[in-house]
This record gives structure tokens, sequence and C-alpha cells, in this order.
């Protein structure tokens, strides 16, 4: 392909929202354009690169016993209806009324697809396991598009639902696909995905792990272990807390005029946030009514764990009325209206002696023994993990904590759709049972956006050879030189010859802008044609990661340009 | 790929809805399942087909120059709102609000697009011309989904625009593009694809035309002159109407009790319905006022032409009032209430002497003369062309007509969308003008549909090589044969090894049952595997449109089966 014939354009200044390296390299790239939010068109280099990614996967997924099917994009609601999402799903998932005024919905995921193109043909245990694919156009109503091809509405994604007649086997499935996934992502040239203990979430299903670029952009955070390896991300991540027993005390309750927050508190009283009966205060979505979570002092609650632990949407709370009973700043379970609903987190076991609000303005207590002065409570786990944390692995005080970028996701799903939508088959003895279900997603743009967020230098992408939108680019940097040109016009053709993916500037600019865009487009190798070059009776071949600088004969060029292009090839055939 | 493995079921039974070969065979041999009304999920045959009719629109797209891109499906409707479509399109286009409350809509074409992708980027003259293409899913709502993938709600299209700076380089790439897309059918395998003149309907523009698999289940009817080679769309066939001069005669009204049709007032006069002046209410859709045509009684009105000749969108009348000063059954020019919207049709030039309805029932004109009576009118061409009627190119009487399902289209779209949506570039002279656009289309399950259609005996689709699902399918007849397993399973995997796409059946079930499911999944090579072919040290080979039928030694089977596979793919190989 030729520049000059390429469409888009690159450009020096990032657009304004550009906060990611990524997305401003993207954008001036000419890699995507803005259509609406979270809405972007492809330019060809994207698509390339997304072909590459596609068809990694297709590999991969066929390598597991895949069968690529194709699902629809809108489907009837009534579909949706089978398996309760279309009412349990909220307003990331978009609706519509067909002419015929039926609702429709726009898939975002396609589990109830799978079982019902399964259910009527996979009848007999004979008929599994198996496992289907697509390759698929999906749409969330994301409240928060950001980052360019990292969290969009509309995105391309590979989706695969495995069916099973025992958990046993859908976890030697599910390994299987773990490995694949391992698989994808390094063919695919990203360094550093590594799989993490995740929770379910709206999936259903106990068992799941994401497959996680680190890097700090990303949106999710992930405890790990240096010491034995343990990794979750911080939403799954178990919070152990190891409390030293203390010396019981008198409850006490004592005047702490102004000391609504921890640090005024612990300032006032002289103790540690360690001592503090935290109150963290959440509204129900349903009907704003008051939850509250107790948890250590110098901890803070995940609210996915809370939510998770609730079996209900919450939000922290927007708004505490007199009428509520609570006292901002001052609160505690002593007192406490008993129409709220109370949550304790496990971090406060075993402290004897707490301090903790008394439910009036400018009080506190000191000396609250939860067994003693509330009685039996059930303590659950909704604190968030954090450096230094106790791994609940291997029990040592090392957690790190890492950002990371969400490219893949398995789940174990159990039998939560095939139940639902009563899909069934009939067992050896004859007796009819639900089949086990897995699933297993990778967003495509993402994937592209994050390897190029990985995998960048501040004058543009560095594709790996292996999803490279082109493998070489030549720049003729004298198009009205008779000898540059013809050099570069002959090269251009014998490399395409044979089999290189090349791009060519032909274009009548200066070298600086030329490089700038090559630059941009991050052709993993570079060959230069110009005046000097040709003098020499070379062209000078570069790497875009700087690992590699060379000159080649003009006459054995094309040849060990190829070849060098299958080396690095070779690296990711794995 | 193992039959044991895949998912799908075949059966004898076609739904009761398939009315179509086609539709019934995918149903009944596995290829798509019913989601909702034109909305098909597809099984793994449907999706490998479809993958490689995709390949080679790929291919050809690519070697007209042709960059490929990515739309998105939905689009905010203020990008619609800028052609004007968001108000022109009615019901066809889905639309809902996304969670902001912004109105979206599903792409069922991508005109604004690719304007909005390519209008801030090619801005000189030598950025032109350049063509941008996608193959991704639409959704248009169908009113009368039907035939299976021959016409669904959903569906994978691959949707082309190109831009020009002059007419002539747009019909120079149109010539191409009309080129590139006779390879692809060809290339695919279909056999019976016309191009014909089109009528251009919502897309804008003039010159359009459309492929068409000539078939009698197309809902398109086709108007070809077998002596000159002329072929339209009979929405776009003109309808020339040769009158011999007869002698004047005075107006005079006769009565014709309960002579209505114009089989009763032919009959009761004596006379041909040639001599009939024949009235045809319609309505617009806007207001329901009326809209008669006039034209020649043996002839019929073409919806689309006049639809096309007034520019807003009518219906057959549904109810003639009485205060319409309509008296339907003697509806005639003269005396005709001056309000309603009167069309004269083409056919009826030359005529000196009409009978037509009095206004007034049971009485009619005879020696009606428009000239002599009406005055000076307008005539145009609204009447369908007919079996036997004159060609518009060459002269002679002898058009014929036809069925064809399209396949495809292109379209000279001119400026309609780069002016609406304000697309400009700088010209040699440094002034700004509008680029010239052409839009190509192929609708890729339609396609695969089609050729099921042109391609199938009553047993199944007899698929071409070149987009078979699988091009070999071993039928292993015996696999509690050790002999026959042992034989049958090497030559799969051989066959796998020197890169065939086998399909092997490896089924324990009766052979009537494994040939009739081989049939429904109409591989092109069939290879059977059984104790009678083992004793003789043979496999069998058959093709699946049995035009060749031998045995091959088992040492020598793989070899000679990827020759003939070779040999076969070679014929799509143009």
């Amino acid at each position: 392909m030729k520049v000059s014939k390429m469409l888009g354009e690159r450009f020096k200044q990032a657009p304004k929202d550009c906060i990611i390296d990524s997305h401003a390299l993207m954008m001036r790239g000419g890699y995507m354009k803005y259509v609406g939010n979270g809405i972007y068109s492809l330019f060809t280099p994207t698509k390339r690169i997304t072909t590459k990614i596609e068809r990694i996967i297709r590999e991969e997924m066929d390598r597991i016993d895949g069968q690529e099917v194709m699902f629809p994009v809108v489907m009837p609601a009534t579909l949706w209806e089978e398996s309760g999402r279309y009412t349990s799903i909220g307003s990331e998932m978009a609706r519509f009324k067909d002419r015929g005024g039926n609702p429709m919905v726009l898939g975002m995921t396609h589990e109830e697809a799978a079982v019902h193109l399964a259910r009527d043909t996979a009848k007999s245990y004979a008929d599994f396991p198996f496992m289907i694919y697509q390759v698929q156009t999906k749409f969330r109503d994301e409240p928060r598009a950001r980052g360019g091809l990292i969290r969009v509405r509309e995105f391309t994604m590979k989706d695969a639902y495995s069916f099973h007649t025992s958990q046993a086997d859908l976890e030697a499935y599910y390994e299987r696909c773990h490995e694949a996934y391992e698989r994808i992502f390094k063919r695919a040239g990203a360094k550093n995905v590594i799989s993490v203990k995740s929770d379910s979430g709206m999936m259903g299903g106990s068992v799941s792990h994401e497959f996680m670029l680190l890097s700090e952009i990303g949106e999710d955070t992930l405890a790990i272990c240096p010491a034995c390896g343990y990794k979750a991300n911080m939403e799954a991540a178990d919070c152990l807390v190891k409390n030293e027993a203390g010396e019981i005390a008198p409850l006490t309750k004592v005047h702490t005029p102004n000391a609504k927050t921890i640090e005024e508190v612990v300032k006032f009283l002289g103790t540690s946030a360690k001592n503090l009966c935290k109150a963290v205060v959440y509204q129900k979505n349903e009907d704003d009514s008051y939850v509250i979570a107790f948890i250590r002092g110098d901890l803070e609650v995940n609210e996915t764990k809370l939510r998770n632990h609730l079996g209900y949407e919450i939000h922290p709370a927007t708004a505490i009325t007199e009428e509520s009973g609570i006292v901002a700043g001052f609160i505690g379970a002593i007192g406490l209206d008993s129409k709220i609903k109370v949550v304790w987190d496990r971090s406060l076991v075993g402290i004897e002696n707490l301090v903790c609000g008394a439910n009036e303005t400018d009080y506190h207590f000191t000396g609250m023994n939860i067994a003693r002065d509330i009685g039996a409570v059930e303590y659950v786990d909704v604190a968030k993990i954090y450096a230094g944390a106790v791994c609940p692995v291997c029990g040592k005080p090392v957690i790190e904590i890492n950002k990371g970028i969400e490219v893949g996701n398995i789940f174990q799903l159990g039998t939560k759709y095939t139940k639902s939508m009563d899909m069934t088959y009939l067992d050896a003895n004859g007796e009819l049972q639900h089949p086990i279900m897995g699933c297993y997603g990778i967003g495509v743009g993402r994937l592209c956006a994050s390897i190029c967020q990985e995998s960048h230098d501040k004058f543009g992408p560095i594709w790996p050879m292996s999803i490279a939108p082109w493998q070489v680019e030549v720049c003729n940097l004298r198009c009205d030189d008779e000898t540059v040109n013809n050099t570069a016009n002959a090269l251009y053709e014998e490399l395409l010859n044979k089999g290189v993916e090349v791009l060519y500037d032909d274009r009548n600019i200066r070298p600086g802008a030329m490089f700038a865009d090559a630059d941009l487009l991050g052709v993993p190798v570079r060959v230069v044609v110009s005046p000097k070059t040709c003098d020499k009776g070379v062209v000078e071949v570069s790497f875009r990661d700087k690992s590699f600088k060379g000159e080649f004969a003009i006459a054995e060029a094309a040849d060990k340009i190829k070849e060098i292009v299958q080396t690095e090839l070779a690296k990711y055939n794995i």
C-alpha cells in the first residue's frame, strides 16, 4: 500500500480529550476516528491489526476444538427474558422496539444465544463436550467510555461458550482455554499479561479469571503476592487482617468536639486508626435505604465485595437526612436505629477495645467491645486489599498492588443459563441433566489499544511483528530523484512479490515529516532509500524498536529484509 | 472436523415456513437457526462458507485498490441528520435512545459514516480517488423477511464507497468495480449472475446496476433483450409502446351498465383493451389524497416508476369515498375533479380514439381524443414492461421477463452525500469542490443462500469447491471394523496434513443416514471407506455433483484427492 493513496491523516497535536498515550497516538496516527461517545470508525491500519489479532484468536480457538459460529447482534427480548437478564441487566443493554413493536436488544454478550443455538441439537451425553465461538460486534452502553479503544461502547469481541457434562470436564477445558489465552496474548506480542482470580459479576458462576495487561493506566486494581504468585483482582482478593489482642476497657462516652474524620479522631484521642471502628454509609439503589459497613479505621470498603455480599445494588450515600437517625461523623453501632442494615467487616475481629461514634454530635465511645456491647455479629470480608496486606494463600504480608487493563476473561458459569433456559441432555443412565457451561471472552480492539499502550515511545506505537499493520515500510526520501525513485519502486515491488507486507511512503515530503509519520504508523522494519544510500549502493534498514540498524546492498535487500521479517515473526510462533 | 463433534442437527422434514428450496435445505442441513423474524444464528458450515465468500470479496476489493476500514453498527442520529436520511428513511431503520437519552440508529448502509471518515482527511485533489470498504453487520427492519438468508433483517454486508474528483473518474472506477463484481460472483461459483440497470431508490444518484442471480424464486423482475443484450430491472426498464394511428371519432357518451373492469368494457363494447384508457388509483401516503394514472388498457402501472416520477410515497388506493368525486369502475379524465393529481402514461400517445370512463356510474365515453378533449398533457413512462415488449435499445419487440435475486449492487451516487454533509476538497485551481461518490454492496449471507438455491438437488446443496464448507468429506462406513476405522482415520489425518479441508464422518450410524447427512452438507468430494473398499485396497471417491466417480488405491488416495481438489479449485481462480 502506498501512503500517498492511504486514507487517514497523521498530526502532531493530540486531541484534548486524550489522556492516555495509546489513545493520543492512535488518534494522531490516523488509526481511528471518533463517531460518537465510545464509538469509532477504524482506518485501514487498525483494521489490519485487528484482522491479525482475530486470526491468532481463531487459530487458538480452533486448536482447542472450537467451532466458529455467528450469533446475531440484534436479538428478540424474549430470548433474554428466558435467562432473566432482560430485567436484571440495567441500562448497559441497548433496547429498542422493531417496526412490529417487539422489544429487541443489542447483544452485549451471547450466553442466551449460545444456549439457544445448542439446546435443540446437543441432546445426548455423547454430543458433549463442545465449544462454539464467534468474533462479532457488541454494544454495551458504558456510562464511562474512555481511553479510545480501551473502553468503548461498540467493540469487536471473540466470545466462546463451552458445554460439559461434568464439573471436572469443565475444569479441564477451562485449563485448556487458559493456556490458549496465554498463547494468544504472547502471539499477539503483549508482554505483560497475567491472569488473576476475578469477581464473576453479572455473568453468574463461581470461578473466573481475568487476563490483565499490567499498565499504570489500567482501571482494574490487582493484588499480587511476589512470594507465592497469588494474583487476584482487588474485587476478588480476600483481605486478611491480623489484630493483636489488647486489653479490655470499659465503654466510655467521651466528648470529641468537631472530631469527625478518622484523622481528627485519631489526633484528638491520641490513638491509632487501627483502633477505630469506621462507619461507611451506602444506600440501596432500589429504595435509598441505608447500609452501614463497619470496618477497621485504616481500611477501605471494596464496594464490589460489599455488593456481592448484599446481593443488591448500592451506591455511596448521597444524602444523610435528619430523619435517618444517622449522625454523620459520629456514627456507631451502639444505639443505631435497628432498621439500618449493618455489615461488619472481618478486620474488626479480635480488637478488644475500639473507638466508635456515639450517634450523637461531638461524642464517641472508647473501649467498645463488639462481643460485649453488641453481641454476636456476622463478620464478612468487604475490605479493600492493600499494599503490604497478608497474602490469603501463603500468609506473608507482602501483597503488592498493580493496575491492569482487562484484555480477556474466562468464567466457569455452571448451570445458570442451561437451567434458566431449560437446556437438557440425557445422561448415560437415561436421566435428564443440565449441561455445565464455561464462557471465554477477548475484546479485540481493546487488546490492540492495550498493546499500543504497552509498546510505544513518545513518537508512536511500536507494533509487534505478529500484529503490525505492515511488516516493512519503505521510505522513498527523494521521489523526484530518478535513481532513488527507481530503487525504491523496484524494492517495493520486489518485496510485494516475495509476499512481504509493505507500506510504501512515496510522497514528495521532507524526510522529517516522513519519519514522523513512519513512527506514528509503527511498522517494525523501516527501509530508507535516499541519494546517500543509493550512492553507496545500499538501503538503510532499521527496527522501529531501535534494536537493529544496518545497511543492505540493494541487490540483496529484498531477500535480507524478508529474512529478518521471518525471523521476527518466528518469535511469536510459539 | 469430525461430524460426531460438530454442533448442528440434520433432519428430513423441512420446517413448515420454508417455501424456498435453499431455505429448507439450509434449515434441514444444520446451517442456521431461527432466532427471531429475519434473524438467524449461523452454525459452523455456514460460517465457513461466508468466511470464504468474504475472503474472495476482500481479495477483489483489494485488487481494485480498496482500503478495508470498519464503520460502527451503532451511530448517533446526528450523523444521519446531516444527510437528511434520519427523517427521509422510515421504519426500516432501527432507532433507540442510549442511556444518555441520545437518539441512535443501527446502520443499514454507511454512506454517512464513509463521508464522516473521509471528509477531514481527503482535502486536496491529490488525495483522490480512493475507495474504502468494510465487511460488517447491518440491520434493516424489513417488513417482509423471507426465504431464510435470502431476505433477512440482520445480515453481513460488504459495502464500499469510492470518492472522485470527476464524473469521468467515477465512471472509470465504476467499470472496474463492475468487473470486480463479475469476478467475485464467478469465483464464488454463482453461475447465472447478470448485471441489470436499476432504479437508484433511496440511495440517490442516477446510474446504478444490480447484480441478479437468475432464479424463479427471485423477488425482482428483469427485462432482458435476447437480441441486443439490454438488461434492466423492471423498475428501471423503459416501456416503449407503438400505437398505430386510427380514425378520429366523435366523443360519445355510451351506457355501459355494470361494465366496470377492462374485460367487461372490452366485451360490452366489442373493442380491444389497447383502445381503453385505464385509470389506476393511488393515494399519497402523507395525506391520502388521490393520484390517478391513466394508461393503455392492456398495460400495468409500475409503482416504483410512478413513485419516482411523483417524488413522494404512494400506495394503491385503499378506499374511494363518495366525496372524492371518483366513480370507481367508470373513471375518466373528462370532468374529473381538478384537485386530483393525474399522470398520463406514454402508452396513450398516438391513440386517436379511446374508450374511457365518464365519471358517472354505468357510463363510458368512446371516441375520446386526448389532445382534442383534454388538451396538451405531459406524458411520462410509468408502465410495467412485459414479455414481448419493444426493447428500448434495439427496438425489437422481443423483451423477455425473468426473475432474479439481487446479490449485489453498484451506484453512481454523485454529490448527494458530499454536498449535504459538506465534504470538500481543493481542486487544482485552488477552488473548493464536492467529491463525487460511488457505492458498492454485496450481501454475504444472501449470496451464500442464492448459490445454494442455484446449486442443489433434492437431497441438499451442491457447494462450489471455492466456497464449500469443507473440500472433502470422508465417510467411515464401519467405525466398529478395525481395518475400515484405521484406514479412514489415517486418510483423515493424512489429508489434514496435506492442507486439505476435511470433514470426517466417524459416527457409528447406518450408511443411508450418513449419506443423507453428507448430501445435506454438500461437500464437493466424498470419500467412502467401507469393508468392501478396504477388501479391494481402495477408497471410493465421488463428486457431490455426480460428475465423477472412481476408486483410488489407499496408498495413493490422499495425493490423488488433493490433486482433484486443486483441479476443482483452479476452475474458480479466474
